[in-house]
């Protein structure tokens, strides 16, 4: 390479390698020692063949029994996890002690391995939800095959088994790769019920906080959040985010703020409507739309 | 591995298998006979090469003729797509006979290798509206390098053809996945006129019964969409989303819902518009906009 | 293949051969001389390891000083982006001579690489801004791991280097992968000031002319964007989005409009507000919010 060109970039070392220094997160030899983001992305891709056998990366399993192909998928996927979840609360310096660290390690895969085959029939409800309230979806298949909602759905009900396990990292590294690939951004501190269905699903943001009941429904651009978070860190903790009550319908585009907000069970929220205090149950809510002005041109 | 989590996987192993059995959806020798989205991303590849020649991936072709490109380009192409139509066919069985199978897979590629060159033609127009229509863009090739309008319309457009041939699951992934890179959801089965724009597109939802005539410009947050979908399935069919005729503009978040809206031809839809009935053409539409409260701190 | 298949190929690729011709813009052997989306990630890769080292890809460096792994790690850059810039400059046609052209991607090089310490140290500003503003992050590890907000600035403030260089396609193509990544879409030529912080972030839309002052936080959905562009082309230059002064803080779903529309300093601007004029410093400003309807069923 030219001369200035390798000139400016041993300056530019240098400047960087001050950065560094005065910067203290960076310890390049880090590298060995944080979770890994292809790691994570890849015992999702167990998870999810583990929850939709044959459907993804499967193949020639006409000879192997479904026992076997469980039991061996789960081994691979676990021995990932095992050592993700060791770099994890290794760097998070909670444990420091390395057996006490490794058991720990341990206890975390045991306890997410239990919860495994309940999470899997959970998530074939939310499909089952999907498949009801969606009159484009021709079958169980296209939703397993190619919907979002789903996607979503299925990372966030695995990174919140890690999340109450006490995982650091993990949980939202996990929430946030599904968000990238669908839009929707669920916090992996949220608790939803079972038979959730999400159409559409871009820009959808469901806060840490946030209680779902079961059999709900929301639509793309719903916004479960906080009223304010100009306290930023001293909140930390705090229920910020709404309730949601058994069996409601949250239509597209519409903003539910507020800790203190929960909207009753049953009830039905418009499209494009601002909320910041409680619904009752069993009710319609939607804004007074505002007069359309129409001229010719 | 530990003992403990071994034993805790070869119990899981075992419930996972009850799961699978009870769900029936879960054959796991299926991997080998449903649709595989790699292969599908790859046609979608392909498909991309032909329609934007020399703008991705095709490296070191000096001395080869544009025909023969095409030719070698298609064939590769055409050869995937009859593999996963097939598997697409056959898991549907809606043919059962290996025979009619593979002529029916052979009809679909050929009739739809058979619209091809018109429907490059016709994502060239689209490139053309949007260079029109967006002063951000500083040449039409800046669009086909990096414009997600343009990349979201390109997958429609094919997977719209493949719809229209009656292919089940992969017009649905392909969408799907031009969703996922660009936030942009174009159901397959929404008819869309030439010289379409998207401009930024983020939050786009175009439902599956809606029908887009030519110039149309639409930005960032538009959803042409249902009004309900509480019937779910039984809704299967019915034209539930609007109709947009020529030369409209809809600008940002705006909502227009119901299979019986119709917005007129030239007429300009405001954005953080809701509509949910019929504009006639020639027309400016606007909510009335809330007051602004500005107080002081 | 089929008989009939291979025949209907070879008429194809006679007719996209004709199309080819016809449209000029496709030289099948451009694939030699355009800029390639893959290396343009690869060196946001590179830049990104660059800017968080020890997070991202650079394992087993125990034995490296800080010094080496940042000289290393630029020169691998650099030889890319000299490549990039010399094939983005030579498409572009404005210098034709080759000497020239390979003497003014140098200079691109050398100025570029000149920031990046600088750009570093502010992005670093970006994660403690975040940080600062958001209870969810648990730690600044978190934000960098995780945080689409921060991948999205982090991308942008190196395009927006490249970008005031001069350089043609390669900025915009960075920041359209950066919006495929993370839902947001900002345009490099945007001037945005220090410790900027984004929340969720789905949906945003920051435009060409754009001005943000220092310690601004905006929420998901937020448009900053232009009043019309039906003039197209010839608002190519003019200003035609927002000024965002210090300390303003924009909640979600609020759309800010015009090249003349000045946001002063401290405001706070109320989610799902429609801007078209300037707000003065100091003040808190939110639509009047429709009334809610409940209903009960």
């Amino acid at each position: 390479m030219d001369n200035k060109v390798t000139m400016e970039i041993q300056k530019t070392a240098l400047r960087l390698k001050r950065n560094y220094d005065n910067q203290r997160l960076f310890d390049i030899a880090l590298g060995d020692l944080v979770p890994k983001k292809d790691m994570i992305v890849s015992i999702i891709n167990d998870l999810r063949i583990l929850t939709f056998p044959g459907f993804f990366g499967s193949e020639n399993m006409a000879y192997v029994s479904k026992e076997n192909f469980a039991g061996y998928t789960l081994s691979i996927m676990a021995e990932k996890l095992l050592k993700q979840v060791e770099l994890a609360l290794a760097y998070d310096h909670v444990i420091d002690d390395a057996l006490m660290l490794e058991q720990e390690a341990k206890r975390v895969v045991i306890e997410f391995t239990e919860q495994i085959a309940d999470i899997q029939a959970m998530i074939m409800k939310d499909v089952e939800a999907e498949f009801d309230g969606d009159p484009a979806a021709k079958n169980m298949e296209d939703i397993i095959f190619s919907y979002p909602g789903i996607y979503a759905i299925f990372v966030y009900r695995y990174a919140h088994a890690l999340y109450r396990l006490n995982v650091p990292y993990i949980p939202r590294i996990m929430t946030e790769y599904a968000h990238s690939e669908t839009g929707i951004d669920i916090n992996p501190g949220a608790e939803i019920g079972e038979y959730f269905c999400i159409d559409h699903g871009t820009g959808i943001v469901i806060g840490e906080t946030t209680v779902i009941g079961k059999h709900v429904k929301i639509y793309q651009g719903v916004t479960l959040g906080a009223l304010s978070t100009r306290a930023g860190q001293e909140l930390s903790g705090v229920k910020r985010h709404p309730t949601i009550e058994d069996n409601v319908v949250i239509y597209a585009n519409t903003t539910i703020l507020g800790g203190e907000t929960v909207v009753g069970e049953n009830a039905v929220v418009a499209g494009n409507t601002f909320v910041t205090k409680s619904i009752p149950a069993n009710s319609k809510v939607a804004s007074t739309m505002p007069e359309l002005e129409i001229r010719t041109k």
